[in-house]
């Protein structure tokens, strides 16, 4: 089984709008630092849509040299098919064997079998036994939901690949229905505050965004969340990852994330977004800097 | 100003989903023979989403070469900037300068700062000033819509390069209201029935789903719409668009259109789609060929 607690990890740009790849190395040797099992890396914190394929590939190459393969577990899943097997195949070549794959999501409204289709094609076109693929529920964002029935046609006829699903919308009641239907396959909330809900039902753990910031406190709730003796301390951890995901909430998520790392590594490269994001504005900025302060954050001064 | 009948023409494949170049090659012939000012290929109907960057640009060349680089004005919107600056580049290497483009549309509730800078991105890396943006508006499917208020900063800051919208919402009020606002501004209509309604009030034209079969008629209404003399000719041809567009929406409506054209050319290359989306079943194959013959449309045998 996949599972641990994975960071949604931001994606630093330059002035110039490519990717930072000494701030991703950075970053990604930050996030190991503070007790992630891994980076989920070019979801859709990562804005991975907004870059190219050339550029999700040096990125991932960058964050394989900087933590290791094995640690890694991008996102490869866009609108065309060709492209899925494109970044897959690429993944898989420099040791990283666990993806997480969007459907295609341009087209709303399409058919479980239309979806199966499209997955069947991916996975047989590779044909590597190595791969794990993490199905992405993200229906606020995708539209295209990942239904039960579907899971259960793809993890039939794909036993040893389709090993698990990032549910990102926020239910802790579909994670449960999951957790039952389906033994053995992982289920990691892409939600921070349903971290400690779902590891009491048997969840796998989670992929967010706040681990950008808190993946200390993620790490205690994954690691100890059955132990009584460690409740307070257990509690406190999800409180603290709480106040964190509500602050970012409160302006617009993944730019408010952005400035957050932003202020945690005192690098003013992180305020940046691509297109058709738009990073937090100088006001907000400076709010941000007040209510971090007051949650306990560590704040640094935004250096060029 | 553009104007004129513009077909979103569908895109064949072959078995293994690679694009059928010689059905592609034929049928954009078709299409002029028809009487379409040009073809708007790769939009949604020709599910270019669907296809890789590389198969884009294979598809766009093979039509170029088919009927002149001046009848095509391709989809070159992407989620990626980058990527959507390659294709527009491609396009322009080949002498096509009007393209529609699509926003990013991945992250929905973007604002208009978000998209003014991805567009006005594009714009300004590629500087040439050959290049004719049409802007697409199919909130139904993109989720992000193209409102009034991010038109006109667009067209302020690219008078020569922003000139006009294809709006497939279905909505004749905003096509009215945009037509007053902006004048000089190209506003086509995506849906079929709106084409003539439009003409009354200094629209532009359409670019449709239904002109892959009844781009006659279209180019009657287009060319007739005004000569009272020809009143019941344009009438008769609208009435027989909303036939063919009744038809194709009483089922899944790009794989119903591509069966269409299967009917039309008597090949079976052309009822195929590729995932997620998926193509009409024997069954209902077999219904809309009897339906088909119903509305008066001629009907060839199917051919592998």
């Amino acid at each position: 089984m996949i599972s641990g607690v994975y960071c949604a990890s931001a994606t630093p740009v330059n002035a110039d709008l490519s990717p930072d790849l000494g701030a991703i190395t950075a970053h990604a040797q930050t996030l190991i630092a503070d007790g992630c099992d891994g980076i989920a890396l070019l979801g859709t914190t990562g804005e991975a849509n907004s870059f190219s394929l050339s550029e999700r590939r040096t990125i991932l190459e960058a964050a394989a040299k900087a933590v290791g393969p094995t640690r890694l577990m991008p996102g490869t899943g866009v609108n065309a098919l060709p492209e899925t097997i494109e970044l897959t195949r690429h993944a898989l070549s420099l040791g990283v064997t666990r993806v997480v794959m969007l459907p295609p999501s341009y087209y709303k409204g399409v058919s479980d079998e239309g979806l199966y289709r499209a997955y069947a094609k991916v996975i047989d076109t590779i044909g590597d036994n190595r791969l794990q693929v993490v199905l992405y529920h993200i229906p606020q964002v995708s539209n295209v939901p990942i239904g039960h029935d579907l899971i259960e046609r793809l993890v039939t006829a794909f036993p040893q690949t389709v090993v698990g699903i990032k549910d990102s919308a926020g239910r802790i009641e579909n994670m449960e229905a999951m957790i039952a239907r389906f033994p053995g396959f992982s289920v990691l909330a892409g939600a921070d505050p349903l971290l400690l809900p779902l590891m009491g039902m048997g969840g796998a753990g989670c992929i967010t965004a706040t681990s950008n910031l808190v993946a200390d406190s993620l790490a205690t709730v994954f690691r100890h969340h059955a132990d009584p003796a460690h409740k307070a301390e257990v509690d406190a951890a999800q409180a603290r990852i709480n106040a964190f995901r509500d602050l970012s909430n409160s302006y617009t998520q993944i730019p408010a994330i952005k400035a957050m790392v932003a202020y945690r590594h005192g690098s003013a490269v992180w305020t940046r977004t691509r297109p058709p994001l738009v990073g937090l504005t100088t006001a907000e900025l400076e709010t941000l800097k007040t209510r971090l302060t007051a949650i306990g954050a560590s704040v640094k001064d935004l250096a060029a």
